[in-house]
């Protein structure tokens, strides 16, 4: 065969196989949308039924104001060609079609849109239950608008430009780059709106149970399904050994969220007595969260370990962040997404297959690691302040105590979630 | 290399992509048939609770009936070689296998099957708590059977024979071939069968409220995720620059809906005071509908566009639907799918990157446009017209006063939908 | 063309369709998870909300012991390179990777799993509401890792040493291999567990409707959306013949699906007066459970009987071990995946187009059909039954009284399922 034969057919293979990433992407990005209904129905079920509707509303708006946003402005301040204050963020000409997205890849930019909207809806359950909506409206926009894609811009376009790329950081799918950033804004979030009437009363932290479990364990199932294609789409390619790590990624992921759950399981059944339901499942989602920074990077048994130390860690930080910090986190969202994003983004360092401390790879990967998480969470917890004390000084960042008490859903948008059913005392 | 080499790989490159799009048609499909799962919540959800059951019912035979029949007649009349009565509908010999399907593109056939149950469904919503299961079940027959692929034969064989092809009528994935169809069909069904009892007093429109908005929630969000197969796999085809125009539809797709749910949140705002949750719900679903005939043929701004305008219009018609004209659609369906479908479909005559007004293509395509959705609408309509009043003078089209009262489920069903959860008074 | 350019390019269209085929299993073994949520959803709605929170434990769990166990025991079980006690199961030395998998074919192992999950939580609605946790998820863990990989081995490595395999059994994506295996089980359990607190009384069946039917529609659905990729899946393959046999086994199973639920439904109408709604529910998921061994098998005929049959017997089935045989199966899996599954494998004697009886083959093939499905049933109620007399004589099978009274959401697991709802006597 002919240099020239070969080459024609080696293009034909390397179109045939950028259709088929271009696929697997495709569908990896629409499950990754299906998360945004896991989202809401944990937060729903997680919390009181007077404030169903707020949720609801919560939740679309995150997926509406970041899918133009992110269009308009995101892809190009994450993706541009050029670097602003020396890559502090990017931006391009107008004709390249970044901004207002119009070139051909179109799969990435939905693919990228998702995990955009994914980390805005991160806040939403941290501050459900006494939020201004209009508040919440325009700390979401300003998410999905500006700070998940100017931290994003520091490595994702794993180019030589982003800083954090250069330094050797490794976050496959974002435990960091998504989820920490989402935990860090719902950290500040939680203490800025403060906590909901009544959870806290003479220095001690008052229970406030879901009101629909199911619709909370429907929800983790979801995500759990949506995390493959977060995880195993962000492998951004098919064919040959990119078959072969995404079906890896799938099954560390699988593995990492199987045994968060367990070992949360095991913890409340230790602790308490009995096997808690709700830790349970933020036990899966901890294992999950953890795993998405090292899911391309660890074999199975460090998919185990790392799953492992986040379904233990979440059960503690949840409990040391309600009754010890006095911080309302309604959902478990701080712990979930910020403690086990950061953990797992540091764990990559221990269990990499290369670089990690484990195999031999030295402190210098987990150095890394750890600095790169920290000023994920630290930038994300510094924009939500500035939009958050803004908000404060201007509109308000909670509803009154009447609204509050009534359930925002009547208040706030003119209708109840449940009207034929009865209720118990709100 | 010389021309029969180059054919060689001309020809396992065309078969290789022959398979990609079956996959993608497949994927789709299975995306498609999830939309039954969110028009069975939707419904059950934006309804009372006592009615639950008999939704469930309609909704499950509008899939298990439409898939029998579409595969034994449907396909054909629709797909058939030989043209009937001067293109009316189709036929074709029984050996082809286009009647009781038996050709080998089965996938094909997977993915028009859900497209026509989808038609069926969406009359379901508009004729809830007070319609005769039995007179039901003969309607959705009818219109699986014969009113949908008949017209369907219009347009979608794609060929010289379809007189709405050959016209340069563009309807991408159906806002009038499954939408509007669907919504003539709706707006007739709920004049016909008449209102709930207790629905207009004194002349005055009473508000019915749902009995689960997280349902109605959760039910739209998936029919935003099966949308993507509905547009996207429309493309019925992947690979090369078939893979760039499908990722436009999909990006086409959810700007629209979300800036669908934007606009009628804001309406709402501006109108009551406060953003109305089911409306926002069912703005993102006008958006959808609406985008579904142009999603191939307009930008990312024409898709805003198309988006915003149905967000708006949908809430203006469901009002004008139920305080003006009395025509008591529970789920608002004629104006999502019948209204929202005809302006979606009349507006690709405006946004058309080929053809449309503003890009200098003058009004020809308007017209067209506008004729061809009329047709559909006018169709369904006269089907459904005609099934109606032979249902009317024989079964009766609807249930007692007191199997309303009560519920459907008691007495269509002998089951309630809830027993362990007291009810407030129905 | 010479030969070895002929070879060049088989070979790379031989690789392309292997990973489209390995993309194709990844998404299906992606729907095939997702049927944990639809498994969920059914045994919640179909039983008392008092249990709801057992029930979602049960079913995670399930899945979590499941993806850890296969991954470290069950595969190579299942699948490993050599035979023990010529054939029983099988083995394979450690540097081989079956036992905690390290093998490439990783998305070979994530559908295995997915389906090993699905076979224990058949079981899960079987023991419903009374028995203790501790116990079930010991039955759950000697399921995933012993019982189903066991007699899985008899059959799907699809080799000379699966002495199904040589037998000529035919059981494309597990009638038998999966779902008889799990309604057997489910048979020997719920007999040796008992029935629920009043469910007998004076030697009659007491219904004890579920409580909350929307939610067993939808995981109806989602099991149905699950099964495309279940038996879809099963092809293993993507491309040519292998897309046109994927296709017609999709077809099958929806059309299966399709009758079962018609048939269901005409025949309580015959009998009761009423289309009852949890029995058309069955009946769909009666014909998906009876499709499965043959899909890949029959015509869209042969799938319609199938379908048929089961749909009628799923009936008559819930009803005698209801009422005559006073064996309590809260959500009827005895006879959707026992009975159907058993039907489905046998009725593939009947309607193969290769070897069928009524395609000219004889009676041979359904001989081995009746034997193979008796040989799993028997082995899975086996199995069972060991696991459970020696859990009987130590930590006992069932919880308390009191417990069950009170719901075992409260004592098992310290939570109710929906604290905001008032609820109708226990």
């Amino acid at each position: 065969m002919t240099e020239i034969q070969q080459e024609a057919l080696d293009k034909a293979v390397e179109t045939i196989n950028g259709d088929m990433g271009a696929l697997w992407i495709t569908i990896a990005a629409v499950l990754v949308f299906f998360m945004q209904a896991g989202f809401t129905l944990v937060e729903i079920g997680f919390t009181r039924s007077k404030n169903a509707g707020n949720i609801i509303m919560k939740n679309i708006m995150d997926l509406c104001i970041g899918s133009i946003m992110f269009w308009a402005v995101g892809y190009g301040i994450m993706y541009g060609s050029d670097l602003v204050m020396g890559g502090f963020f990017r931006t391009s000409p107008a004709d390249q079609g970044y901004f207002f997205f119009s070139a051909s890849d179109w799969y990435n930019l939905f693919f990228q849109t998702v995990f955009c909207a994914t980390a805005a809806t991160i806040v939403s359950g941290a501050v459900a239950g006494r939020t201004k909506f209009s508040t919440y409206l325009i700390l979401s926009a300003v998410l999905t608008t500006l700070i998940y894609p100017i931290s994003g811009s520091w490595y994702w376009p794993f180019d030589d430009d982003a800083w954090l790329n250069t330094a050797g950081f490794i976050d496959f799918a974002g435990s960091s780059v998504v989820h920490a950033v989402g935990g860090g804004a719902a950290l500040v979030a939680a203490i800025m709106v403060g906590p909901r009437i009544g959870k806290y009363v003479d220095g001690k932290a008052v229970a406030i149970p879901g009101h629909n479990i199911p619709f909370g364990a429907i929800g983790v199932m979801i995500l759990w399904l949506g995390w493959f294609g977060f995880n195993g789409g962000s492998q951004l390619a098919w064919g040959g050994d990119d078959t072969i790590a995404a079906g890896s990624v799938i099954i560390n992921t699988n593995l990492a969220a199987a045994i968060g759950a367990v070992s949360a399981l095991l913890l409340t059944w230790l602790k308490y007595g009995k096997p808690d339901v709700s830790m349970t499942l933020n036990g899966a989602l901890a294992g999950l969260v953890g795993i998405t920074a090292g899911c391309g990077a660890v074999s199975a048994w460090g998919a185990l370990a790392i799953g492992l130390v986040c379904g233990i860690m979440v059960v503690l930080s949840i409990e040391f962040i309600d009754k010890k910090l006095h911080v309302d986190d309604p959902v478990g969202a701080i712990s979930v997404h910020g403690v086990c994003g950061f953990l797992g983004t540091v764990l990559v360092g221990v269990f990499a297959l290369d670089g990690g401390l484990l195999y031999g790879g030295g402190a210098s990967l987990l150095w890394v690691q750890t600095y790169g998480s920290l000023a994920y969470i630290a930038w994300a917890a510094f924009g939500t302040f500035v939009v958050l004390i803004i908000l404060k000084k201007t509109i308000g960042l909670r509803v009154s105590k009447e609204v509050e008490m009534d359930g925002l859903d009547i208040h706030e948008h003119g209708s109840e979630a449940y009207p034929d059913f009865r209720l118990n005392s709100h």
